[in-house]
């Protein structure tokens, strides 16, 4: 599948500033970049690789405003697997870049959800224990946006039982990383999310590999391009900047090219 | 039912101490004291009225060890009412002595719940939605010493999924309050209770009274001796003291006279 | 001092309605209430007791619309009595209606910060140290309007060091507490407080009654006039509804009359 | 300085297990390992890189009971700078390595810790702000075993004034990353840690290069062999177990040789 991606933002901050942004689609296994271009009008910009190697972190000092354009062309082949039939990994043979994403984070507490994933799931293994968790997610969550911010953790979406694709996606990564298989956050885009939006879903290790699952129900793993990776949604913020910034105005459009 | 309570114990502390104790049998309706004699050795003893009215706080001035014996005959003629057939009060009939326990405290972050109470519980009113609560807690945990501590939150419980008493009653006040019905926690006496301890259990507000329901499923309210209420586990805790209190050694008994 | 009160406000719910409503100025010692009308349209109005019988708390039926005017005069003749001179009580001559508040509550975590008011205020006792609390949270934090929200604790509180006059209040109910003196929250109406609102102060219990203290130092006693007490924020809350309520108005003046 | 390791541990588990331990030390700059061994018994043994490539991660699969000894001589030629004199990287600046470690983890909130790093050490820049963080740290902190728990987090560290280890360096990870350095949790052994154990220290990127500091005082870096790093203590705890574990016995010694 081939989508377009365009993104317009500007932000205006009290001082000239340095933010952090994790925006553009990853040169990553399953897709392709076709056409990619990044316009941060007179920034000075320097990238370092992002978290777990995937995607690109850009540092970008700007003045007292920032105007950004990102467009991007997009062919996704990734595979849709079915979960139910994939293996997860024995602890002892979980290799370097999955073995830190069955810890706990700042919003994602796993360790206080294992006794619930171990006596709700407790006859299910690997991959089909991952699909039983996301489909429990999808069933009892609603989607509600307003309903938490930047400051909501796991515990509090487990009780109250609603939230927007980030708190979806924490509390995936809580429960299989509760069930001791590798989860992680993943940012992406994808022509079905709605409202048009950066999208948060989760990321797990199965069968050798990283799948993408997005507990919203929203996206399938076809169409859904990968932008970054990390522990919890502060790793994968798509901008981050100490200083206040004011939302001039930001606008995200994911189609089918 | 009569029943015998029977406590023994024994502190020490670094320095002489002013302690708070709340465990003797409260003068209520449904019991009668028959018998009772509280032994506090040379301490100093002042007593006040406990939480809403129920039972006594005792402060104790006591020198660097406390010894204390409390004996007890209890009458209990409490009815075990069905709850499933009780009335929860519309909110403007609330009074006074019930409208603080629909509000949130230290360890029952009841606002918490109110979206999953709202879901989980949305075809059932009043006492039939309390005996739900009950009954899903009581399925739902796991008794399980050591799995919490003095520190643990509700919003842990229901993740959790385990805990003792203070666990149970705290998730139903939790669930309770967030359905708009009062809840408050009672300690109590009771025979059944295993190990024997000093008990923690809700109690609710329906037909215009309270009620105690134990959601760990081991009193009736028919066997419970109600000493003390309040918001949560630290108003009823049976000793309070801000010096480090050393255990030498304490004894529970309570048995069918 | 004479001081006026009015109040307008405009909200809307999706559906009939139950509000509890806490604005009236209490008849409490140290205020007379002159004139005072309360115009609820057509609502239908319950009244009990407010908590620890200070002010009355209102049951409001109302329909998808609740238009409020409050309006009152008030003789405040409460002295400013100096703090420093004032004896705490020993915890064993601790009356029925002080004692519950020295424990913690919702967001007042008073348990967490027994080290810091004992390492840091060791060398005061009574109305000195509550002085010295007060002027040290009056010294550390910044009055900085958005830099919390209605879920904040004292935890957060203090190590963001900013917050609004509910933050100032718990922060110093969380101290005070701490060093096992009874402190509450007050909610008062005061012709200082800027911008014009319901102001929160913490109330403290020295020389055998309460003083209300204002840690942000905009309003001494002598100008301020008491709605209502609690525990913290939950319990003072001018308004309270379960159904959404979107505000369509609201306005606060309190002058000097 | 050389420094002789030795550690011994017993632990038994209810069924057969696999742990993570991380508790060799380090081939790493600074130190240099002259003799180490490591006895599992007939525990199958696979390794991983440690967290940040610093150390390796070993996955032991264990019977129901576990038997460690662990030996090593180590040189350490670790200059232990001023730090006053160094300089932070300014953001643009931060490579992939040290990036990840201005985020907050999961007991270590240090977005909550802006403003009062931004006000109380407003004038300090780098080497010098981290020096002084620390000095406040070891001030206003009192160690006190048992005072805190593995689930203590940092911002009731913070008003509780007292901790161990772990908790020392985890407020000095919070502050630190507060101000947009780098820092990281580091196990690691030292001969001066009273009692003998694991010690828990934070590290810090400044001159381009990773630091150690104790915020306890009791080590410097010139004696600390390196064992790992991450993000904190959930990333460096010596031994993982998802089993109950029982503690049957445990030793570490750690002598300058």
């Amino acid at each position: 599948m081939r989508i377009s991606v365009d993104v317009q933002m500007t932000y205006q901050f009290p001082q000239p500033n340095t933010v952090a942004l994790v925006l553009e689609a990853a040169h990553a296994p399953g897709q392709q970049i076709v056409r990619e271009s990044l316009d941060l009008g007179d920034a000075r910009v320097t990238r370092i690789a992002g978290d777990s190697g995937v995607g690109q972190r850009i540092w970008a000092q700007v003045g007292t405003e920032m105007q950004l354009h990102y467009q991007a062309q997009i062919d996704i082949a990734r595979p849709g697997p079915d979960l139910s039939g994939m293996q997860a990994a024995p602890l002892h043979a979980l290799p370097t870049e999955a073995a830190p994403y069955i810890r706990p984070s700042r919003y994602v507490q796993s360790d206080k959800f294992v006794s619930f994933v171990g006596k709700r799931f407790f006859d299910l293994q690997g991959g089909a224990k991952v699909a039983a968790i996301r489909d429990w997610i999808e069933m009892n969550l609603s989607y509600v946006p307003g309903a938490s911010d930047s400051d909501t953790n796991v515990l509090e979406t487990f009780a109250g039982r609603q939230g927007v694709c980030r708190d979806y996606a924490h509390l995936f990564c809580a429960m299989v990383r509760a069930a001791q298989i590798p989860a992680r956050m993943a940012s992406v885009y994808g022509p079905d999310v709605t409202p048009q939006d950066f999208h948060a879903v989760g990321e797990v290790w199965l069968d050798g590999g990283w799948h993408l699952v997005d507990a919203t129900g929203m996206c399938g793993p076809e169409s859904m391009a990968l932008i970054a990776v990390g522990r919890d949604a502060y790793d994968i913020a798509f901008m981050e900047s100490q200083a206040p910034a004011t939302l001039i105005n930001q606008g995200v459009s994911v189609i089918r090219a």
